[in-house]
């Protein structure tokens, strides 16, 4: 990203803060009592070189974030969703398919269900036992999708989102998941995207009404906060 | 199911009849214009033998309507979305499974998605080339599943509704259609349930409120017809 | 309802249930530590006589049976939440109705939101302040309403579901707020519908499958026990 | 907006489109055979001065731009629904509320259901007789509505989404508008938001993945196009 575009995104959040902050929006909402960690599209053909969904900092920050979160969420045992997208029918000429109108728009025919290599999770960050693959059709991870009911009964009140990208799959599953009822919070590092200044107006717009955007460090003590309290509560129960 | 069941049924039936009509109910929501064919759980552990979740009449009367159907679906190129259901985490002692709390009321810890042989179709009516294989979590084809907006996208306005059970899977599947803005039709021999009764009462409840019942002959009258008329449009277009 | 059809549909019901004990449905979903009340339909067009959707036993059996509950979610403070039905455009014959395609199945253009004494809770059970009245369109609490994410949003996990008709508002609501991850009770007495067996086929399934079905005084000692230790944990955090 | 900031974010999304066009994104999804206009909070509270919602450039851009589309799509009779929002219990300490989570990020506790001059639609772009008046909760108009189902009952194709904001519940209904399976149309001038360089940003997101930016003037030609079709086509049916 150039400096001028910073330094002019920077001046306009800087306006926009003064203005939302003066009208009660940019609250916090929070982190609860028993977290899941949702993490968006971060498969083979969004995380490595070569592909039209390929994103940015993929390797120098949001592997490393989600690989510190994976492992205090593994610690806790507390639930982990991995998210992918593909298709069954890739055709854009055949109205039948699993693409809805979405290949109108964008090149999700590149993500065919036949090719799992394209969808797998990379393996820097692959599911273990126990994590769900949730297979996505939309941009949202609960649009279409058994995500708020299962995070329901499994009694999760709060979602760390991460993955690819923020313009898009990030941000409708952090706008879902508050209208579900979840508090949202959007983890900084781990979220990226592939076109200059999306990462940083997006998370401006989310932070200012839909999630809390936090560091991984802050996520991090969250998580050590209440899994402590967990294992203690679990002990005690034992 | 025995006479004095089916007879006290068809006397109940009958009264409410009466009344429905005098209401205003029981009213016919017809035929659209692009119609889809949606088959609920005619996978192994409903068709075959020796399970839990095993279903009656499967062989006599379900299979061969739904190969009537499938022929003229496929002839005329209307979509099939064959549908199963199948969980990633059976443990039922572990909240964070995608069972959500379905299997604190029946048995769908024996559906593992490890094990493909129990929700893969029945052979006898397996999906070909270009018909979609949808997974589902909960009774609804529609709760959960891109199923609308794929189905909106595609132009249909019509559902043929077939599969097992008439008392959850398939019922559902009815009411939720008609509230996401589908003519419903229920096909008579093609649905079926594995306790007494239960085909016959729910039937009447759908075709009272929520869908037309109609026989396989019926269905398949309105798809030739409908089926000829795209043909002609074809030939027209080309 | 006919002593003959109640006896062969209890015959029925034994044997199916002899069915599904053997093969692990008809198990107990429970009730959670915090409930909500869902009304359904219990306006005036549904319990007053003279209308199309006029139902049984209200006076005798569902009034007096909420009237109990309602006692109790108020003095435990529990959320109530008042479901209801109507519609802004009730002209059958155009086909941009809120009614979607409902009225082509039953007689929901009755109910027009220019007359709100249809539309209204009974004036037995109205709603006080604090409790929500809300509208829906379709048959389920659920579909096409914003009830889930605020239940999740209100940390609610067990929903006790009242009202009419059992053949279709109660029971898909009932359906849907299993699948929305709510475990699921409908009250026995406090449910309805306005033809012979429609109760008792649909308790039947709904217990089978979907929610346990329970009495009024079950449902009230277990707001009673709930219901003092919340008492008894707000009065150690003052 | 200030020069420096407009000139910057022209230089990104000049870039962007680079990067997009090589990798087949901002492809266009197009015009369909049936559209509603969705018109979303245009309200008092965001139209008019001194609310914490009030936003920019309503009484030169907005409202002329809907005044235009209204005259058309009455013209034609195309279905119109205009949505606005507001709660019942808009207590923030009050955890039972259908505000759900949303008032922990932004100020939505001012706009409550007993004052309907907050949310009524603006008068000079006021619903007629026939023209839905929906309340959603959350951001966006499909989210927890029954939106969806009518369209799609309603043989609708393709929607035209005006209103506010830019950053929350247009770009929500115009996402989610995508994903239930419509081709979605934001019209230009018709949508607003309330801080420096929002509308931009987010109409280039929305533009890149999630449906078409086109101006009123292009609207209106295709409103022309397809309505006088319609109206040929009644002639010829009369």
């Amino acid at each position: 990203m150039s400096d001028a575009l910073e330094q002019a995104l920077e001046a306009a959040f800087a306006e926009a803060t003064r203005r939302y902050k003066e009208r009660g929006f940019q609250r916090r909402i929070g982190f609860g009592s028993k977290p899941a960690l949702i993490s968006v599209d971060l498969a083979n053909a969004w995380t490595r070189p070569g592909n039209p969904f390929t994103c940015e900092h993929v390797d120098d920050q949001i592997i490393p974030s989600m690989q510190a979160l994976l492992k205090s969420f593994r610690k806790y045992d507390f639930p982990v969703v991995h998210v992918t997208t593909c298709y069954q029918i890739t055709d854009r000429k055949n109205s039948n398919t699993d693409m809805g109108l979405w290949h109108d728009k964008i090149p999700v025919d590149v993500v065919a269900q036949s090719n799992p290599e394209l969808w797998a999770i990379d393996s820097r960050i692959a599911p273990i036992e126990g994590e769900q693959l949730l297979i996505k059709k939309r941009a949202s991870s609960f649009h279409g999708t058994y995500l708020a009911g299962y995070l329901r009964a499994a009694g999760v009140d709060t979602i760390l989102v991460t993955g690819v990208t923020a313009s898009a799959c990030v941000r409708e599953t952090i706008c879902d998941g508050l209208a579900d009822g979840f508090r949202t919070i959007a983890v900084k590092e781990a979220i990226g995207d592939r076109v200059p200044g999306a990462v940083l107006w997006n998370l401006f717009d989310i932070d200012a009404k839909f999630g809390d955007v936090e560091t991984t460090e802050t996520c991090l003590k969250y998580l050590d906060r209440i899994g402590q309290a967990k294992l203690a509560s679990e002990k005690l129960a034992a």
